[in-house]
């Protein structure tokens, strides 16, 4: 069993969901119609040994706890408003440095701490949940329509490249660890993007290769991404060289970006690329049916059939 | 440093609360006013080793942290209706299982799942963050008044001794056992206390000699309780007195009955009882200032001196 047949499971045990329930599981927030307003919830969990290790300290896991629960928000076109947070953390200093990250965070991103939960445990795990405000309607992964074209946001292999970095004890590559340990999300941008009426939107926390496949099963579609097409900075193929990896897999597959993923006509991206202020790069387009990565015209076979739960 | 270190440390780095915050941290729940209603919102986070042992199975520990979130929404007169939830878990088997019991829940408190997540830890960790409805106005922690009777829902001590059987491998005791594993809050009672004007109200977690405190200082009172007056059952009675343990103290300090604690004029109560369907027992009143655990006239120092964070 694995983390898909978990899930498959799972939505059998859903009791039918209330009225309120615009968006019910499956989507980067559930949406609810409240009182006049409309809400997005999410929530995220860290864990340490998994999703970071010794060179992350406890500030930088809760600011990112925040910020990937931002990105979860920021990519139904909503704005953040208010977090839950609930810390296990070996020791009280622990716990307070992961919370004077959260605060940090909090400030940037203009999100209110509501409470949550302190306990003791070996590993310090943060899990934050979010509510975001929706104005207009949520942009879904389900609106990808084949003619649209595929755009990411920003970057893409900076917080893989980082991460190696980190992980290897490189010196230097500063921007590219502070991109791991902070990530950005693009909360102005997906704003935007909801605004203008893009078809499809989804954060890129798991990777290009695997957040691509989520909008095409949930918009029933398929897709073609040019690998050579993907935006990935000076710093981030300079280390990747070095460690003799394909810049151009890191970034499809490296996973924790938060940058966003849009599925729009060209009008539509062109319209969004000047309020960004951040590069949008078209990265490929929607078709029909089948994943099919390629660099030039050469089909990539590890990123086409690539399985996130293998 | 300890946990309380650590809260006065965290208010510090509050920023200003937004107009719908009309509770913030501090109380079991926040509250917010959304649209024309309010919310309440809080989470709880349980973790292997710490919370529960091998004794629990994953859908009792999803179960019962639903649970404890529902009996936070309990304590402010709320009825629960969305939840979040994240899992860590050794292996996918084990996420199913919490699932399964977070279902269960959900089915019993009629509460919906919007989602959440799912990660590997080598620690079974659950983490649920609980949206409740509240009709009219929150019972606080901040509203007791010297002169109120203080009285408790149900039984206390059951959880403490079913948690005792557990530990000490006891045959039998399964109404104890299973009144730790998964408790019963009390949404119903909460919610008429609420509608009765009941001063201030709280759910029994940490256990009534911590829980009468947070009251107290919350109110700014003391208050005098009787250990005689706690209702302890005759099960839990008798495997104290096998563990050479006080009944009294067992329920007064063993914590995680998730009953409720309520402050009230005694016509208040007198009604609360009537509509309530379980007992409401009066255990003591609120005074001026000072904590007071007493035996027929005697204190009992160690619980009137009592602190939940040495």
């Amino acid at each position: 069993m694995n983390e898909f047949d978990v899930i498959r499971k799972l939505s059998g045990l859903l009791p039918p969901a209330p009225p309120e329930v615009l968006v019910p599981i499956g989507d980067d927030c559930a949406v609810l119609r409240l009182g006049g307003g409309t809400w997005a919830a999410a929530s995220d969990m860290l864990v340490s040994g998994r999703h970071f290790k010794g060179w992350a300290d406890p500030a930088d896991v809760g600011y990112k706890a925040v910020a990937v629960n931002v990105s979860d928000v920021a990519a139904m076109g909503g704005t953040p408003r208010f977090i839950l947070v609930s810390g296990a953390a070996p020791d009280p200093e622990t716990a307070l440095g992961v919370f004077e990250g959260v605060a940090e965070a909090c400030g940037e991103f203009g999100v209110y701490p509501l409470g949550g939960d302190t306990t003791g445990a070996d590993a310090l795990t943060v899990d934050v949940a979010i509510l975001g405000e929706i104005e207009g309607v949520p942009v879904l992964r389900s609106g990808a329509r084949p003619g649209d074209l595929l755009a990411v946001t920003g970057e893409l292999g900076a917080s893989a490249a980082g991460l190696l970095a980190l992980e290897e004890g490189r010196e230097g590559f500063e921007r590219l660890k502070a991109r791991h340990l902070r990530p950005r999300p693009r909360v102005g941008t997906g704003r935007a993007a909801a605004r203008l009426g893009v078809g499809a939107m989804i954060d890129l926390s798991d990777g290009l290769a695997s957040d691509v496949r989520h909008v095409c099963e949930r918009s029933e579609v398929g897709c073609r991404v040019d690998l050579d097409a993907l935006p990935v900075s000076e710093d981030a193929r300079r280390l990747a060289a070095s460690l003799g990896r394909d810049p151009g897999v890191l970034a499809a597959t490296g996973g924790e970006d938060y940058e966003l993923l849009v599925s729009a006509p060209e009008h539509v991206l062109d319209a969004l690329a000047e309020t960004a202020g951040l590069p949008v790069t078209v990265v490929g387009e929607v078709t029909g049916a089948g994943i099919d990565f390629r660099r030039g015209g050469d089909v990539v076979e590890e990123l086409s059939g690539w399985d996130h739960f293998s």
